[in-house]
């Protein structure tokens, strides 16, 4: 995740697992499959979290990129 | 649900059973029908849900994309 | 309210009463009389309900999308 | 305020006297003399009100339009 | 302040003082100086008021637009 | 900061001390080094007041415009 | 960070410690990696901050620009 655009650092990330923070607390973990300059994403295998446990399993997920604050790999 | 655009990632989950979560806290439920860019979404045969129980039974429904937190196959 | 895109599922239900829910808790039911692709909405006969009571009656309405969670027709 | 545009319905309700409810609460009447693609609105003879009374006079008066959730015709 | 554009309306208020209520609940009066397409405003003379009291006074202020809610003519 | 419109203004405020309030209730006050059409603004030897006193100094810092309600030469 | 323009101070900036500050009072501290026109940022060797003490590090972060308050270099 070294460039000098955010968008390629998030491509760096491509298939590894990354945390996902969103506005309203929510945090999500999952593999990070697909992504696009509104920062929609595409997480796999991904989970939801709370207060670091896992609270549950969602499987394949689409999240809207305007509800993101923060993505960063594990 | 695989591909490399995120909205290609909602194409793979038409006409399936998806979990709908908007930034109030509203769960809604549903087969795909439609979505566009803006991430506007027709569920079919849809319900909310509170805490995992159906909450009320409404037929179609149109979810405006700037709600959506995120998208799930059940 | 059957289509590939979301806005022709809102054609479908032109003239037909929708249940139109907005992002403060609102509710407006009335005849979908117009909308646009920002899904600004113009209800006919339309009255303002809470808890499944109708609040107040207010002929024609104009709603601006951007306040607007969902649409159903009834 | 019959058509098919739902900006179109606010121009048959210009010279009306209208109610206009804003995301914050606030209520507004008066005579509907200009709008935008915005929704931008001027209200001639406007008053503000609360719980059906009115609060205070303020002649004419320029709404942005993203505060607004709903116009209406009295 | 008469016209068929919201923002022709806002130019004839131009040099005149006006009452500016934003999102948060502030009010600004003063001279109106200048305002674009996005609602922008500059006010001469400013000053902050809570409940009909001056509560400072500000000289020239910039007032961003998307926090305005209402313009009004003192 | 006399000009027709709102951008003129804030340039002439360039390289003179402003006082920058922020949606959450912020204020922020330094000299005024760079604007742009989004009001994102730079300022130096910045400090952050809370209710008249300072609350920290900053050096040079970056506001992002959406996030700025008001600015006003000291 | 001194030019006329705000994303060239964030130019200033790079490679060098920052704060960034979120709409939601999160703070971040790391090295800034690269930014966009929207301000999305990517910070390394982050770490989250709350009443100056380290919260938890995060390693590389991406953070999306639209709830970020305030960048300055530490």
């Amino acid at each position: 995740m070294e460039s000098e655009r955010p968008l390629d650092a998030l491509n760096s990330a491509r298939n590894k697992r990354v945390l996902v923070e969103l506005k309203g607390g929510k945090q999500f973990v999952g593999k990070l499959k697909a992504f696009d300059i509104h920062v929609n994403v595409v997480l796999e295998d991904a989970e939801e979290r709370f207060e670091g446990e896992t609270k549950r399993k969602l499987g394949i997920i689409f999240i809207r990129g305007d509800t993101i604050i923060m993505i960063s790999p594990e």
